[in-house]
């Protein structure tokens, strides 16, 4: 799609939010109205609560769409129902917002030219509160970033040991907790936890207290549209319809907590206290034009993996931002969200060939995105602090091994060219203390 | 409580819902009726909706208690409402409720004696079909039943390296799925996943199938009331207070699937297919003259699991009933909920310890339960089949190592003496062949 400019006023070339992008949040427009449904354009939203309650016919934008549906949907507090009217009418509800928008809108009347309706629909970003966008009912997260997951398993295990013999067969995850995902901005607590001070000291005697080895997780987050029956998997070639959008996703990780726990049963505490993801949910159909080869799998795929086309993932530009107390930013990772072994309908058909249900609402998150390159391109502290060998210079003579109270960690990600941006916004937390116990 | 009769018909002694008990569940009485509360007594249920909607002034049976927030709670379709209302109002509805129905009751006009009521809100429990008790939003499965965790250990890494170093130390547990989650009597698929046939052979490749090893996990599930703000730990003492109740949780398991699949992150298909609750939520106050101690640990504590009492689970006899598809019952496992390491509030304590926030509806999973004892004292086919090295025989000339299509296992728990009997019902579900792929 060739970029189209929108009469939108002053949308920067550098937004993420371009017309060609259009993402789903939810927002609350003051104190006291309760959360709603809403677009991103520049630096402004579109409350898609006030536009389908407004007195014009919006059956000509959106054709072939149940009007009354929509409005419903976009007065819920989540997005989970008007995910689940499925990816044909997100398409067109996406293209419709786009036609109203452009400069050359054939439907200047309902917004361009309605002034009290651009009055009370169209709103400057800094004036809404953003929400978690989805009731997310379960929350899976993957593995499937091979750097990651061979450069973690080389400081564990050694080079020849890296790799489980599984990894290349299945995209290996995990159940994570849904109940302490939370939208960008909301403040994370250094967490208390259980914690080996000396892994080779016999007998291995832990203690408790506030982790030392704060780590974040830049991660692609995906949100399903659709379910499936219990006991009926979703076909790796279908699962596409199944997915309603993206968000960037910093899955917080306290090492030390994580080291002591982990062994038999997988990652808990060590990550079940913050889960932080961006607040507009990229449509599936705005990230098409971006389609990328992933990372090659040289190994002879399950039948049920066989996706037939090459271009299964993204090639999504991301970054990590660590902003100190003091108020200095450096940009201590960039790669891209193409370095994924297996791509997000893998991940869905593999999580339900033994059919588990997936409900509208759930995530899932692709595993920590590090590039094939240096220090610079890696996704999570841990691999940039070279297992805390080594310190990670920051502007401003700083420098860390692990997160401090009071650093503040951005995560961004985006496509596209100047002016036609498809991006997701800022994903950021801000590390306070440990909570006191009550 | 000494055990007083209820003037409902027909009683059994040997009924799990004896006046003692009062458990809580959603039923619908019609197929056009949507589901809503009720609490079982002998055969019978009581259906808390038809009982709230009376022209009965309850105000004496419930004093103190908002009887509007009890109506509003009742007529909904899970249990969360009511859970939300915490633990002194559950004790009181509780009395209130054996006060209604006891042989003496206070409140003969109520209930007992009005006729077109017991009509209504009294039915035989064949007449109604249970559902989800709770709207569950996250599911914990703990690892807390010692003798199954060293049995198992010995199988997979020997009696030296048995148990993990942190077992001891802290409740091991993982996030299960909450979508997969389902009511006593709901079919069960054999689930389809990728298996490593030959274990020892290289390179290691994986066929993909219905898993040949099918098997249980008895667990005793409980459910949360009360939640707990991001960030902020719950109190082991004050534990007690967060818990709804109590189910029996069968966690399906398909080792083979789980065996190749669950280094280094822990179970995901293995256990994600379906997992069975009893109907039947038994109050947390019904179990309190049932306390026991659980399993010695010598191991010093951290301070945040100490509890400051010594019968911190409680003694419920516990069996595995396995059907042939002939229709043979035989009794494979017995077994009580007191051989566990940790209990319910320390769990609690330790899944929170690092902020994370618990919901209404939470359920919690103790692990698998065995005994000390011999093969019959196990809660898992693994450990009585010993690792597939033996059958378990059956009545009927049978014989199994897992689950075939057309078995039906139920599992049952109950406390007390007969007349005053406080139990789960039946916990079961009956194995189908895999769903074929659409």
């Amino acid at each position: 799609m060739a970029p189209t400019s929108s009469w939108i006023p002053n949308i920067s070339p550098a937004s993420d939010f371009s017309l060609a992008n259009i993402p789903f949040g939810i927002v609350s427009t003051s104190p006291s109205s309760s959360p709603s449904a809403a677009i991103a354009i520049g630096d402004h939203v579109l409350d898609l609560k006030a536009l389908f309650e407004s007195e014009n016919d919006l059956t000509p934008v959106y054709p072939g769409v149940d009007i009354t549906s929509l409005k419903e949907a976009f007065s819920q507090p989540t997005l989970n129902a008007f995910a689940q009217l499925g990816r044909p009418v997100h398409r067109v509800v996406r293209t419709g917002i786009q036609d109203l928008l452009r400069e050359d809108t054939p439907f200047s009347s309902i917004l361009k030219d309605n002034e009290p309706l651009k009055q009370k629909a169209l709103l400057p970003q800094r004036a809404v509160k953003m929400h978690l966008p989805m009731a997310i009912g379960d929350y899976t997260d993957f593995y499937a970033g091979y750097h990651h997951a061979y450069a973690v398993g080389v400081m564990f295990r050694g080079p020849e040991n890296a790799l489980q013999p599984n990894y290349m067969h299945l995209p290996v995850g995990y159940h994570g907790r849904a109940s302490s995902i939370v939208v960008s901005g909301t403040p994370i607590h250094r967490p208390v936890g259980q914690i080996l001070l000396d892994p080779k000291a016999e007998p291995k005697v832990p203690v408790t207290g506030p982790t030392r080895k704060l780590d974040i997780e830049l991660e692609l987050g995906c949100f399903i549209a659709r379910g499936n029956r219990m006991g009926e998997a979703i076909d790796v070639k279908e699962a596409e319809e199944y997915i309603f959008g993206y968000v960037l996703l910093n899955d917080w990780s306290a090492r030390d907590i994580q080291t002591w726990e982990y062994v038999p049963l997988g990652p808990f505490n060590g990550k079940n206290f913050a889960s932080t993801i961006s607040p507009w949910v990229v449509l599936a159909d705005a990230l098409e034009p971006f389609r990328a080869k992933g990372i090659e799998n040289t190994t002879e795929l399950q039948e049920y993996l066989k996706e037939g086309r090459e271009e299964g993932v993204f090639d999504i530009r991301l970054e990590v931002d660590l902003t100190t107390a003091e108020g200095d930013t450096t940009t201590i990772g960039r790669t891209s969200s193409k370095h994924l072994l297996w791509s997000f309908p893998q991940m869905i058909a593999h999580h339900t060939l033994g059919g588990c249900p997936m409900r509208p609402g759930d995530l899932l998150g692709s595993g920590t995105i590090s590039g094939p390159g240096g220090i610079g391109e890696r996704g999570s502290l841990l691999e940039m602090n070279e297992a805390g060998k080594r310190e990670v210079l920051l502007c401003g003579m700083d420098a860390r091994t692990f997160l401090k109270d009071g650093d503040t960690v951005t995560l961004r990600g985006s496509c596209g060219t100047d002016g036609a941006r498809v991006g997701f916004g800022a994903c950021t937390g801000r590390i306070f203390s440990a909570a006191p116990r009550k």
